[in-house]
């Protein structure tokens, strides 16, 4: 059996994972939080099961979950998606990704990716016969920056996609509007698409606003906006994700939605729904999530670790070289087996491995697991 | 924005579904039931979700869900999967057909199907960049058969899988052990695998025994073995289902699916398998539906429909040919509009729409319902 996926192994989060619960080390590695979701949202979904919504839902998605999440995004970003025609639910928010590359990307098209990368947006564009073309984010004081020109020059006539990221993982990156204009800038008056992943949209911080590429018509024209209830709601084992389109872009959406997994656990959605009447949730996240970052970056201050700035996501980045010239994946393995806590080489987001001397940490946890953390790093 | 899928709509389980309801019709279209499932299989998801079984499972599957996998095939089949490195739970059994045919189909590799084909596995090799090529099953007083001479024909060099389905949708086909060893002849000495979609394998009548690829060591050998616990537990939303494949293959299969959907509902992998330690509603299975598959035959045996044989699924075949001269798909829009029963044409699960003057029955229905069905159509 000829591999379809040469380049690709198992996931470096999986592979973390792994070698965390291995080595008995807080798990700061796989992004996912260790505390539970509230009652009430299991509640809704038992109400579900109980009222028998357990079969199949309408290949578009649950409609009372659609139209929860228009509501959503109309009062969030002003944007007034169709229900029936602009909406489609998602088994997470990766099938959202991977089915939108493959509804637009042909054999030969180029796909321009910001590294560092998610590490599912290649294997899907490869797997869809498309090219992927990165452009590297620059490093600076302010943290990690998308290079708008190099973007514009990558840009040729056989660019089908540009994939953003924000808030962007790994990098904490929350894009401003002036990123916003000059995407815009590039985009007018080409037919070059826009896949934004937006599962991080209620984690920014520091009064930052979030820059939904739905708050901008020109962009949202051609855009497929994706986002996720699991990291929202704190339930990343649910996999229901959305995808938001204009209608012509959807109806190609669901051609290959269809037939790669059909619908979506029909409890879940209807159960989601019914939470979502409460913007609660996700408007204090923001808020819960800014008290655990400072908590973990105080607790890192006087450390041999230099803090990147964090404006978004759940995630932390750190540079170790004051400690360390190990490759990150070597520090990250060392850090998880010696240090008892788990970390992602940054490296794992670059298609060709590049070392910055970073690694990332999630503070999605317990305070006690991140004072736990921290008491273990602090002797680093 | 050039459609990669020319030839697809939407599928037509959604269209006569949406017929159904604006018809006011009973639904015996799209197969699913229409009665719940078991309480207890509820209160076991419902269980895991409150023990916050509630974030990401492992990529390939929560570890209990595929003991109870590998458990339950070596009991009925006799084969021993690994549970680590040969079972991986799916987003269904769509998901898992559509990245089967993914992770091993190149583009130009020929895909044997078998016609009356179900609808999700052409447009996955169309996507895979694959050539599907059709052998057509043959009608007798027997019913459907596979004229497997036919398929050794079809099979050249760039032949690179060959899918079949037992029991069939939606002819109720059961494979029988003689087919099974013409399989195996044809792919004994070449390198072309097997993608063996069993989701009906509980559902196999009059003591006739379900021929799982599985069964057979060399045909498994080279065989991906997809099921649904949606079919089996009555839960077709819920969106489950797996694949079994040697380790080889499932290496394939897992590079894909981490990009796909990366994994799988986690407190529903929980719930479902401590639901598994008992047997018995699958056991129950064949003798629950027959009596509705009898139900159902017993109220068309004086109608001018003609039943065809139906050995296995939840599908019963009728031909119309002394009731309406009418294509498939317009005889079935007729019922679904005017005696309020819908079906669905056979022609729609042909590449070239071929007519039999055939349409299928769903019989997944409460007694009531089929027993008004069966009134409705008796006036026909
Ligand atoms: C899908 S597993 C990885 C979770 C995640 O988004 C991350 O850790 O970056
Ligand atoms: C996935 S919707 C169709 C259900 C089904 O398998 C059928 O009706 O044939």
């Amino acid at each position: 059996l000829t591999t379809r996926l040469p380049a690709v192994g198992t996931t470096v989060f999986t592979r973390m994972s792994q070698l965390a619960a291995q080595a008995g080390a807080v798990n700061l590695g796989q992004g996912f939080p260790d505390f539970g979701c509230e009652r009430s949202l299991i509640h809704a979904v038992n109400d579900a099961m109980q009222a028998d919504f357990n079969q199949y839902p309408m290949m578009s998605g649950a409609p009372v979950l659609r139209q929860a999440i228009v509501d959503k995004i109309g009062a969030l970003y002003g944007h007034h998606y169709h229900v029936d025609t602009e909406i489609t639910v998602t088994a997470g928010a990766t099938q959202a990704l991977t089915t939108a590359i493959f509804c637009c990307v042909h054999p030969g098209d180029e796909v321009i990716v910001i590294e560092p990368v998610y590490d599912s947006y290649v294997p899907a564009i490869t797997l869809a016969g498309g090219v992927p073309v990165a452009v590297e984010m620059e490093v600076g004081a302010a943290g990690y920056t998308v290079p708008w020109a190099k973007v514009a020059a990558a840009v040729n006539s056989k660019t089908r996609l540009i994939i953003i990221n924000t808030p962007h993982n790994p990098t904490s990156t929350v894009l401003r509007a002036a990123d916003m204009q000059a995407l815009a800038d590039i985009v007018r008056g080409t037919d070059v698409l826009i896949l934004s992943d937006e599962v991080y949209e209620h984690m920014v911080y520091d009064g930052h606003q979030h820059q939904s590429v739905s708050r901008y018509p020109e962009l949202a024209a051609r855009a497929f906006v994706v986002s996720s209830f699991g990291k929202t709601y704190h339930v990343t084992g649910w996999k229901i994700g959305y995808v938001a389109a204009p209608a012509a872009l959807t109806a190609e959406f669901r051609k290959v939605h269809q037939y790669n997994v059909f619908s979506v656990n029909t409890p879940m959605q209807h159960g989601i729904a019914s939470y979502m009447a409460d913007p609660a949730p996700y408007l204090e996240l923001p808020s819960f999530y800014q008290r655990k970052r400072d908590l973990f970056r105080d607790g890192l201050k006087n450390s041999r670790f230099e803090l990147l700035p964090a404006d978004g996501t759940y995630f932390q980045c750190v540079r170790y070289d004051k400690i360390s010239s190990q490759t990150e994946a070597e520090f990250a393995e060392w850090l998880t087996t010696d240090i008892k806590v788990a970390a992602i080489p940054v490296s794992a987001f670059y298609q060709q491995g590049k070392e910055s001397g970073i690694v990332r940490f999630c503070f999605a946890k317990k305070d006690e697991t991140l004072a736990l953390a921290l008491e273990r790093l602090g002797k680093v």
